[in-house]
């Protein structure tokens, strides 16, 4: 009797494994998966960028196919980066900004750039209480940040995603960041409209001007203007304005404005709407919309080779170790660095 | 007899010509280079510093063997950055700061790192009548930039001629460079101590902090501390102190200072030189100036493998036409930058 229950249950066992495989199978058809994504399926969408981050092989075959089949449909968006350091109130302000995005009949989609989140173990997209309304809409996509390892992999899993939020319909990208090391640079690089978030007497101005984000800033806007901060917030944005007066004009004739919100009382949203539709009116008119496109992807090609270079080089094994050498000789003073250079390229 | 005449001529002038040939192989001669350098003889010096800077094939050969030849007897100097926007007097500061030293005993090497010299078609050291005082002295030793080309370039150039000038017995090197693009980064990578000179009320302080300088800096001089200038000098120094004030402490536990000068009128610069040796005496104690200087090259060792890297990925003929190609793709939203650099990195 025992025997018979075995074999049963393997019987039961093998042909779910079957269903499954052939459920797997489909679901990686590309075919398949780029006409739900065409459709706007959701969970089509979020399979495809689950495949975009992976590291497999096979999966980098499927994304390859994914995105030559998306890309006729891509590109029809507008691209707004959003930073600010912890506790301006970032989540909140999507939050808003998206609902408000929705109510006007817009797709949003919410990207996020976060190459900590490997090592903190979290993501900065990654908590579902967050966003609480903006999850729940049928026209909002949310994506937790890709889990982290080089900038540049993220660079590129963020802009493959993209051009597939892009295609299932989304006809306003989100892209946030916590703005740790680069990863500004990096969402500035792919953004048509760079936002800074700020909070009133944060004292963090000479930071932002350090780092050079006021110079990637096409508008600042200071959150938390509400109750007792009014005030405060009002002094800051006069601040605000003087320094980005320092700032030589930009090529594109846009004026980087000083706005105020808050998020919270959901005030201050339309007018910051109203100045981002003015933004892409002008470049759009004047052709740098299209023109910064153009130079961005020609930045990524540039720095994907670059970094292809690099990997390949100093991944080989015998690099490794001579590398390691050289560095000792430098240290003992018996080569200089150009040398030691020439005989590792001449490997 | 018109026959005659020419055929001495021609006797005379190949005898002559032999004699250069001569010479020439002498003066090309490593090994009688290597000795008249170790020896402080300046001629031999500038020669082989325009080997350095040569392009040919020939010359880099030659430069390999030099640079073996003088690593033993180099990196027992300081080597001091000086930067500075014009105007501010930096000239007339490393005259009055080289004599200084010289009178103290120490034997004075000038470079410069300046690329732009080749499009000015002018260069920073390149004019005669400045240092008028330094150049007469027979320890100072004071070389114009090289032509530029890339910065990389300039950078390996300048890195080879401070090792060629410590071989030859110059104890103190300051490099010089007018701050443009990342000349300052470049010059902060090989310099022991980074000195950015200032003078009261240029009112660039905000493109100094923006740019990253005021961090490399571990000295501010304020120039030009006279007359009726000396007001708003000492307004100055307490702005910078405070400026100072707002960045992390330093890993070598130095204090970066302000310091006020009037190289016109020669005073301020003894207590430049008091601050500089404490410098040296406190980061030699604590390990940092060997700890700097390995990090330093080990820096150029990868940024001299990345950039050659680049160079021989990009100028294959068949890159350059295939690149153009997928640029065009691009901008015709056919491809994605991450598959046309996929593409071209497997030519």
């Amino acid at each position: 009797m025992h025997q018979q229950e075995n074999s049963q249950k393997e019987n039961v066992s093998s042909k779910s494994a079957e269903r499954i495989k052939s459920l797997r199978r489909k679901q990686l058809d590309p075919e398949v998966l780029i006409d739900r994504i065409l459709k706007g399926d959701k969970p089509a969408l979020s399979q495809a960028i689950t495949s975009v981050e992976s590291r497999s092989f096979k999966h980098r075959k499927l994304v390859s196919k994914l995105i030559e089949g998306c890309l006729p449909r891509a590109n029809n968006s507008v691209r707004i980066g959003i930073t600010g350091v912890p506790g301006v109130g970032k989540s909140t302000f999507i939050e808003v900004f998206g609902n408000y995005l929705i109510n006007r009949g817009k797709k949003v989609a919410v990207l996020a750039v976060d190459p900590t989140s490997s090592i903190s173990k979290g993501s900065i997209l990654g908590d579902k209480t967050r966003m609480a309304e903006l999850v729940k809409q049928e026209n909002a996509f949310i994506r937790p940040t890709a889990s982290g390892e080089s900038l540049g992999g993220v660079a590129r899993k963020t802009r493959e995603s993209i051009i597939l939020c892009e295609a299932a319909g989304y006809d306003t990208i989100l892209i946030e960041t916590v703005g740790v090391g680069q990863s500004e640079t990096v969402v500035h690089s792919m953004s048509d409209f760079f936002l800074l978030l700020k909070i009133a007497g944060a004292g963090d101005e000479l930071q932002g001007i350090k780092r050079g984000i006021m110079e990637m800033a096409d508008a600042i806007v200071i959150n938390k203007a509400d109750g007792e901060n009014k005030k405060a917030t009002r002094q800051a944005k006069s601040e605000f304005r003087k320094a980005l007066h320092l700032y030589p004009d930009r090529e594109n004739n846009w004026k980087p404005k000083v706005k105020t919100c808050s998020a919270l009382y959901n005030s201050g949203i339309e007018s910051i709407w109203e100045m981002i539709k003015n933004y892409f009116k002008l470049t759009e008119s004047n052709g740098y919309f299209q023109q910064k496109r153009n130079e961005q992807n020609k930045y990524w090609l540039l720095q994907t080779i670059n970094e292809e270079l690099k990997n390949n080089f100093y991944k080989r094994p015998e690099i490794e170790s001579a590398l390691e050498k050289e560095l000792k000789a430098i240290e003992d003073q018996e080569t200089t660095p150009f040398h030691a250079a020439q005989r590792l390229l001449n490997m």
